[in-house]
């Protein structure tokens, strides 16, 4: 006997952004947010293993993915989708390049049966926005104002109303939100 | 024997805002500000009278003003500066009109032995921030992306970091954060 799949597959942003909505600057430097990560305690991760743990594949775009094969190793353990019209060269086994719009490869994902979406980079998490496509958004609002950068969203067809499911502060000065999303 | 003045004033930010850190939308409208207010339960103000109370003085710029002064009735019962290098016609008695520079508004104020001043309206807001003025920042962060609009603050001379405070939740979905920032 199959398992029968849950229909249900979460696509998850999870990202830290300044007091001001930002997630890098202008030219895509985090140094902001690499210096605030220096307050948190040692081990203290703002639950991102927790997070991580029951993901079972990344999204990304091409400047995500570009900025993350630069690290000096490779940090997923788990799938990464590329999302991408050119061609890429992939750095690791785990990595898949697709050039689907974000609903097409949703419902494949879906299909294939995984339940947990992260979707990372400004970007992606802005087209999977645009389509209704994102049904959770954690935000670590970082203790700092930048003045400018790139937003964690952007211009959407609509307003996106959520509903808050918890909210927690850090001892550090961070505040994390988490809403789920209705499709619209 | 006069009476010594504290002379520390805190210059106030409280503000609602979008969770993508919009005030209003790029036209100016904040319809969906209203509606989200309407999920407030009946007497919830999300700390609005508890800010104000102590308010010696509020600062608002010309578009903030002129909003305002087009309600049915004047909503505040004491002073209010509107800065403006152009004339205007005070609608209330307790309205003055300045031209004076943030900094110079702000010395004045301190010596005139003012503890608590609310800084209203997205200009004010940035001009404040730029000069390194705003003392305390209050966000009542509500459950909606709206894409685009006028953001709470603009362009920097450089980050502004700043020191939690406190946070708060609201059942109706709304996250509160408050903040003291480090004059730089």
């Amino acid at each position: 006997m199959d398992w029968v799949h849950n229909s249900r597959m979460d696509c998850c942003v999870f990202c830290g952004v300044s007091l001001d909505g930002f997630i890098a600057r202008e030219d895509g430097r985090i140094d902001w947010l690499d210096e605030m990560r220096e307050r948190f305690p040692p081990g203290e991760d703002a639950g991102f293993a927790a997070f991580y743990e029951h993901v079972d594949a990344i999204v990304m775009g091409r400047g995500t993915y570009e900025s993350v094969a630069a690290f000096p190793e490779w940090p997923f353990d788990r799938r990464v989708i590329v999302l991408s019209r050119s061609e890429i060269e992939a750095v690791h086994p785990q990595v898949e390049v697709s050039s689907e719009a974000p609903k097409e490869l949703v419902e494949r994902l879906r299909e294939e049966g995984l339940s947990k979406v992260y979707v990372d980079g400004g970007k992606v998490i802005h087209s999977f926005l645009q389509e209704g496509l994102i049904d959770q958004i954690t935000l670590t609002i970082l203790p700092i104002v930048i003045g400018s950068g790139r937003p964690w969203t952007g211009v959407l067809p609509g307003d996106v109303k959520r509903a808050l499911m918890d909210s927690r502060t850090f001892a550090f000065g961070a505040v994390q939100v988490r809403y789920r999303v209705d499709r619209f």
